[in-house]
């Protein structure tokens, strides 16, 4: 589709807690959307245990095959954080105190009020694969981290959040990734769908999605447009709203409210 | 952990409308939370797009892994759902009209008012992989199904749940998955990480999870005690707690409201 220019990117969502259903993951929305604007093409993510053997083995594969892979989740103190030295072992090389994030936290520990203490496990806080450039954690101090195509971010999503906007000025993308949306009450994917596929067709360089809506007041389809031509994603809107109209639906321009 | 002697599983969440961002996905807490009560382990979960080559390697990786493969999205009329084939394709199957899919699905649009056309996109619906297995769909009537270990379900949320309810009764699981949660507020992760990874080491086949929260009043950590065993469950719970009043805090039991 359109975004083959656009360099390419995995997410691995990290936790026991998403795959058992304990927490709702809200970290993979943020990311794709500020991918496609940056012009990162968000190609698959992954949600893996706090499981050392998974995560090593799918870091490994997954960051020879994107351009980037983003990580959120288990780099926190506790035994269950192991994020950290699963990326050093994916990568081959030592994990070891950072001497950046170790001053950073150990100052931090030492000037609180009361003092707290840099204890063994917010030591490992700062213990990192040896060659990593650290991201800046504005909201809890304790830094993510990028090596090589990996960029290592937190699990709670505001920290994620800023730490993501940390990097991005560090990511260098394709053209932005646009889209739109026509929405029409009261037409039925089965009705549209072969004239949709032509559309389709006719716009190769526009990827064309068809979802439909359910609301108490009735459903409807919406079609998304997206690319990263501006003025192809444009026609093939115009064509899909010509179509629905030609269908007997009022097509809107937008996501139904 | 606990969990080994309980079949394990998988869930592709099949949909580029998930890697744009442009909708959150809510099938897998659900699939999560039901897995558990199930006794079936959730290793994994991937979100892929609407891709053919990116769904039939994906699939024909995770049925070799895992017990039991779930799919959402990708089942509907329009040009974008290929979910179906690629299952055929990842099978090396013949994918084909089923007999029982397609005259239920032709009936239902004869006898509509006013009649619908059960017309190429349309019969789409009720095209399947060889070997195909129907799950009941209560809900819109186009039925999911079951190949080998791969249960293909829908991407609507009440569609899907209606689905894997009527496919539950036919899934057999190990133990069910228990937890158990204690939260104390006040207390920080990196006071207590050293004490928890006593615990966990204690209690092997109980699997602790360490999770902060953030409230406007102020924070805490909640403790995650899982397994099989409930005695086992209930006993790292209480160790768990006992440490956290011994850290000076109060601990509740269940999540912090």
């Amino acid at each position: 589709m359109t975004t083959t220019a656009n360099p390419t990117a995995c997410v691995l969502i990290i936790g026991n807690e998403v795959l058992s259903g304990r927490t709702q993951d809200a970290n993979l929305q943020y990311l794709a959307r500020r991918l496609g604007e940056i012009g990162i093409a968000l190609r698959e993510a992954r949600v893996l245990p706090d499981d050392r053997a998974a995560i090593v083995a799918a870091v490994s594969e997954v960051r020879a095959r994107y351009d980037h892979v983003f990580t959120t989740g288990g780099i926190g103190p506790t035994h269950d954080d192991i994020t950290s030295e699963c990326i050093a072992e994916a990568f081959g090389v030592p994990w070891e105190p950072h001497p950046a994030a170790w001053a950073l936290l150990e100052n931090y520990y030492r000037h609180r009020n009361p003092p707290g203490d840099f204890n063994p496990a917010r030591q490992r806080m700062a213990t990192m694969p040896r060659g990593a450039t650290l991201i800046e954690n504005p909201v809890s101090l304790a830094p993510g981290f990028t090596i090589g195509n990996v960029h290592v971010l937190a699990g709670v999503p505001r920290v994620m959040q800023a730490m993501f906007e940390s990097l991005a000025p560090r990511l260098r993308g394709g053209p932005p990734i646009v889209s739109r949306t026509v929405h029409a009450d009261g037409l039925m994917e089965g009705r549209i769908a072969e004239g949709l596929a032509d559309i389709q067709q006719r716009w190769p360089a526009v990827e064309i999605g068809s979802y439909p809506y359910y609301r108490p007041a009735g459903g409807g389809v919406a079609v998304v447009a997206k690319g990263t031509d501006p003025e192809q994603v444009r026609a093939a809107a115009h064509d899909v709203a010509a179509f629905l109209r030609a269908c007997g639906g009022h097509p809107v321009e937008g996501e139904p409210a």
